[in-house]
């Protein structure tokens, strides 16, 4: 046996999102059925983060496991020609050892959330970023951003669905910054909470606005209450970036 | 009667190209139905480069007139609304002198080609950029692009369906850089012949790859023959960036 671990790129707008569901097309059943038709294996592919529909991954990690050992060229080069049809591909295939969890050995994860600022709607970018029309200040956002950094309860950033068994967690880095039309906000942690990087940009988009202060970001995480914060920006502008272990 | 100036942003990837067909959805027709939407009037839009089918734009020109003068913002406003549900948007409108005209007028249009270099093939970036596996050396690609600058017969790089009175063009600029896994050519000159820019990026592959030097090449230009060059690189790749008057 050998475990296979895989750093996997997707368009989060071709599929119901990472994991398995009855309704559509996952990423998870994309790669199994792309492992399946190389090998004649059906193993699980697991998955260091289950990003939802829409959200796109540059390097998203997951694991599985190959009773009949083989290289990891040949499991990233024949993947990739099982999925040509589909918008992932992999981009790398090591063999770890049997002890290495995509999810439950991550240290840290990165997401980046990118913001089209301009008053033209998106044409090249559609589906890849959220257009934002009116004029958002990012350096204000940046400074606000930084009373979430930390271990907090992030209630008020937490989707009703969320299964974590807690709200705390600890955010290492929220970084805004503009390039040229777009403002991309930049999040890392060891684990976030469910839609907590989209909301997280639809309350910092409050604050670009002009219409919130970073104290009033602050109250909003006090409030430990999801009715306290932003909307919930749309997944066209999430990108999962990254996992450490 | 006011002439408007346009500068147009579309996912090529959406049209037949630029110009109306009778074979399909085309970027003039889309522009053409919008402006008849809001203002009644049925103007011909010209713009300053006829892009093919799969081709993008960041900042095409066109211009149109109405016989009722409006604002800009009016214009441009209006013709993103009625653009909601197709991959084009008015980045800017302006009222310009009647004299103008966005192909005639034209001193200079500016392409970048962009291609994916990396063994795994795209997701996000499908439709968006050329995907070469094989490793390119951007530098060598630079460097013998230079025999290709100034005053030329380019009859080697041209479509045989090219309708230009000369195979004779001034080159001014094309420049090949790195940029992590992206290799962007970036191309200037007055006007170009039909498929000159994609046939540059074809023949630059073959450069890139050490199959060709600068020598080779320049002994393609003076071959004037279109057998004598590279592959007709896919339109996916290729954005026209910006028009000069």
């Amino acid at each position: 046996m050998a475990r296979y671990k895989l750093i996997i790129e997707y368009d989060g707008s071709g599929f119901v999102g990472w994991q398995r569901q009855e309704n559509g097309f996952a990423v998870q059943q994309a790669l199994e059925e792309a492992i399946e038709a190389f090998s004649g294996e059906t193993p699980r592919v697991f998955g260091a983060g289950r990003t939802d529909s829409g959200v796109h991954a540059l390097a998203q990690v997951g694991h599985f496991d190959l009773l009949r050992e083989t290289t990891t060229d040949t499991v990233r080069d024949a993947m990739n020609y099982h999925l040509r049809d589909v918008p992932a591909a992999i981009l790398q295939a090591r063999i770890v050892d049997e002890e290495f969890h995509s999810r439950f050995s991550a240290t840290g994860r990165s997401y980046t959330y990118r913001i089209t600022n301009r008053r033209a709607p998106l044409t090249i970018e559609k589906g890849r970023s959220w257009w934002v029309p009116v004029k958002l200040d990012a350096e204000a956002m940046h400074e606000a951003a930084q009373v979430l950094v930390g271990k907090h309860d992030f209630s008020s950033f937490r989707a009703t669905v969320c299964q974590s068994d807690s709200p705390v967690k600890t955010l290492n880095k929220l970084e805004v910054e503009r390039d040229g039309e777009h403002i991309l906000i930049h999040a890392q942690a060891r684990s976030f909470l469910h839609h907590q990087v989209r909301n997280f940009a639809g309350s910092l988009k409050k604050v670009g606005e002009g219409k919130w202060t970073a104290e009033d970001l602050k109250a909003c995480l006090e409030a430990r209450d999801r009715r306290a914060a932003g909307q919930t920006a749309p997944p066209d502008g999430l990108y999962l970036t990254g996992v450490s272990y």
